[in-house]
């Protein structure tokens, strides 16, 4: 049984693995770890893994859990890694990192986006980016796993193949992207509350949100070329779920047809147990993913405009976050990469 | 491999058994039916289970189906078993019916009540009424189960230890129940569209509501008198979840203290894996349930009234419906009674 | 013109004050105060009124409004206003208070239930309770006025007729009562976040709501003995609205007819403006009521049962606070009733 | 008083239409008629409006109607005017129509997107476009008006300054719009239930949805050249509201300033009552517009992709139809424009 500890245990995506490791067949949850809840029974702040955890929350104590733990997630607040791994901590434990602090590996990139001083820009060249239907083979072998963005894994994973391919013309691309409210975390801000989302959709971030040079950095290695794109993410009055509608143009300016698309998808994800590119004429939808590690995708060409519609849907929890992160653990710990990832989506 | 068949496999009901099934270690789904999209894909209609269930929906043929199967559940309107079950049927397969044509014993009540001829008045004496934390023993030895419904596992598992030790005095039974919209099913009608369902909360079968007699014939067996009550549901603008609040005076008129009462239900639940007495004060709420076959219970007792206020909450569709049918099932072919429900519920 | 000013402007009941007021033909806004957002402009707070008011926030400055206002609501938290009114204040200006301060004619009463030592006890004979369809007459004669609550307004409209009359049995009320989240107040707190609330139905304040005292004080002066009951709020995922269901049994044991009843209902409340009895077998919906200053009301004998159920509903911002404030308003400056709640119930 | 009928009363255009124009001080709704109720009381289908209007639904009889009043509003499927409208009848009533028959003005773009063969392209060159901010004084002078769509007015209104000025590059042109689900209208579809809306993003009419080239003929006129654009709507689980976001890049390739952008709106929109063009940094969001006439705008310049975020916000059902479809009636009434509509939005 690996061992396992999570800093931040009580955000939404803190619990979320908690749930996921509570249900795994080759883990064992033996820290939970909480700054706001220290000491309360974690089954009295989420009550639905009563039953399933009946200890306390422990403080976070990140050389503590190295020593206990064979690996340590961190669902922190930016910074807080960055700021207190030790080289040493590697180690003792396998570190899976929810944050983005290892995930820029231009280190003046996420200074200026985050506004944030890194704490240990000597430990990046050790991080991988843990987007595993990309670097598979990274993530076996590494101790310091970013675990990606949830925005960045749809939009990464929506728009890859093509870009990969040179197909698109990377000055062209422009996200979308609607978010599940669960996204904006457990802080009780006035923005959040149910009566100021509920029956509103707005933009926010525009032009600034923070994973836009995560994006832009993962499509750059695939484009072979500085790619530069509009990120608009939007607040959808739904609990959980990701939508991603991305445009973008041709480099020839001629259109692939949609086989030809779909068979560009398949070079890529035809062996990815959790991507479901979907038939055509359907779009992703995020109730099909809900509670789920899956990702929807699919595109469609225009001709009247020479541009192409592409879309992806998941659950930001868990494919945006933590069952990525199981996903992740599955892989460095060699385990098979669906365990404890199986169960089908939920609907309604 | 249990092999099962689902007729009506496309209402909520019918496709969240699918699902369960599909994930479930020892069941294979060998026939699903589907009147309304037979020939489709099911993964067509339910885009959830793409991946996990690429063969297309069959038509709806009992006799068939007992013989392929060796369980049939029916999530079928009223009165469809009672008219095309036959008792050499029963020799095929074993019937989990999710309808209510067998959980009434007394057919007047039932004909009154759902205002329809009972078809199989003869097979009655045969069937047992499933709900599992109370009928244990005869459910392993049955082949016809008549699955509860979802107010009414709710109404009773919240109110039976009371009863049963006869504490409550049955002439003071008050439900007040509310449910999510799931429970209302798939048919495209009016009332159920989004904009009618939300931003509003209503009363509906005031009085009339065809799971009263359900509730009353069980918890007169419980009370050993014949229980008249009143039972007023409401429509929440919610996917999922039952909450169901009680009020009942004492036989004696005096209360018992929360610690009595949280000993008589320890004394009727404390082994029960799907039921969880709560904590003093603390009311059981949906979102701690929902996509798990728990029911999460707990009692106040009002001094200044003399009432117990008793609560209850459950997801419909699983402990309501799809999860209670197979942990019938699972009882009814000697499995572990948690396989394949052991999930922990989905929060937020 | 009545120059009307609100102390507590920015919580949602005190900004839908400012918003009827914005919209009255013969009031207008001269002083919003608020003490979290001082010197910010309004519209900037609530976007909605950008173009209806220009100005900034002001201190809560109960003196120097007084001074400047012909009336002062207060929108604030309990204990407020009893501790900072003073009589001279009268003198100057008329109070209308949204808070529970002057509503409980018994001060022990108040200071138990709200464990809040009264700061004013010599003013509440001056006080008068402002269920603008039971006190209109008192209404029209008092500087102070104690504005209902909103569970308060629902329950007492729906069951006093009944209760006037002497029919029900005041030892068997029973009310379980649904309120959308804007109940609950702008703070910024975990419990009322939007995924906390989304996709949940929960009791709360089981046995102990602080609007107890307040129904059962006025249903005892309806029917002119102790009223004991119990109250059960329930929190719904939706931004309005407030639906009672109450259960009541009859001094007689026996049932009035729905005609009988309806004669009853006719008798109070025949020529009230805001309260709509509806047609047999219609059950009130909080969805037809939005966004306007009507109570939607019915009632259903259970022959059964030998019980009434007694539904209600309303919009818990507008009769449930912020309406019937300006009800009130219009009734102590002699305007006509309806002036400025006139329009229509939105839907959907 | 304006005597006003409605073809189609019963469907959310046409009852939010029914219900501004019951309190609309210079209307009277002499004939609301419905093909799917008739004969049965129109508050009894939408109780919002009991007490409002008692009388019930009629036949649509288009030339009964034009006889009977001064105004006709056709809130009916696309097809149905153009197939029943006679040119005598114009001069009997004013006709505004909801539907897209007389929106665009080449009949061949009319048919090949609606697929359907238009009845009565001889009346097309009678009929005015109806946004009302753009063509007032066209508005004025006919008796044929064609009420736009909700996405396209929102759409229009907030990219047709920039067109207008030259400065968009009209082939760089994305529009991502979300809409609230009454846009879906009122027929009883499984993919507009609750519980397939409920927790649910997805985009549908992926480069096909019949609002283009209505978009595309306005702003190409605005423009001076053929804009060809992408459209991308979404659904959105909440019931009012449609937010678009808009992609552009200029033709001259460098960006004006967001003061520079202000001053251009301010110059098209200061005069115009029921637009808000927002200050820097603030994102329209539906929820500021509910319940009104309202479109709130805004623009982001993004220097580092060289394009305009171009944001606009309405109600759906107000602005998006039976709000601008009142506001039409003033003008071609020459009554003022706001009469009717003045109510400030409504939160939360």
């Amino acid at each position: 049984m690996i061992k396992a500890g999570i800093v931040g245990a009580t955000g939404y995506a803190g619990a979320e693995l908690a749930r996921l490791l509570l249900m795994h067949p080759e883990a064992e949850l033996v820290w939970a770890g909480s700054k706001s809840y220290e000491g309360q029974r974690f089954a009295d702040i989420y009550r639905n893994i009563n039953g399933f955890f009946d200890r306390e929350l422990k403080a976070d104590d990140l050389w503590a859990m190295a020593k206990e733990c064979d690996v340590v997630f961190t669902a922190t607040p930016q910074g807080y890694l960055s700021q207190n791994l030790k080289k040493e901590m590697l180690e003792e434990a396998r570190f899976i990192d929810l944050s983005a602090d290892f995930r820029i590996r231009d280190v003046s990139v996420y200074e200026e986006w985050y506004q944030l001083k890194h704490g240990a820009p000597e430990l990046l060249k050790d991080a991988v980016y843990g987007l595993c239907e990309l670097y598979e083979k990274e993530i076996r072998n590494t101790r310091l796993l970013a675990n990606p963005g949830c925005y960045t894994t749809c939009s990464i994973l929506t728009l890859y193949p093509l870009c990969k391919e040179g197909i698109l013309d990377p000055s062209t691309i422009i996200i979308d992207a609607k978010s599940g409210t669960s996204g904006a975390g457990r802080g009780a801000k006035t923005p959040n509350l149910f009566c100021e989302v509920n029956e509103n959709v707005k933009a926010y971030g525009v032009t600034s949100h923070r994973h836009t040079p995560e994006i832009e950095q993962e499509l750059s290695v695939a484009a072979g070329e500085d790619v530069i794109l509009n990120f608009t993410p939007h607040l959808i009055p739904m609990n959980r779920g990701i939508l991603v509608t991305a445009y973008a143009g041709t480099k020839t300016g001629s259109l692939p047809s949609w086989e030809e698309i779909k068979s560009i998808y398949e070079k890529y994800y035809g062996e990815k147990k959790f991507i479901r590119f979907l038939d055509q004429g359907v779009c992703p939808e995020t109730r099909w993913v809900e509670n789920s590690n899956f990702v929807d995708l699919n595109v469609v060409p225009d001709q009247r405009t020479g541009r192409l519609i592409l879309m992806g849907a998941l659950d930001n929890l868990v494919k945006g976050a933590a069952g990525q992160a199981v996903q992740n653990m599955n892989l460095m710990f060699d385990l098979p990469e669906t365990m404890g990832l199986a169960q089908a989506p939920l609907f309604p």
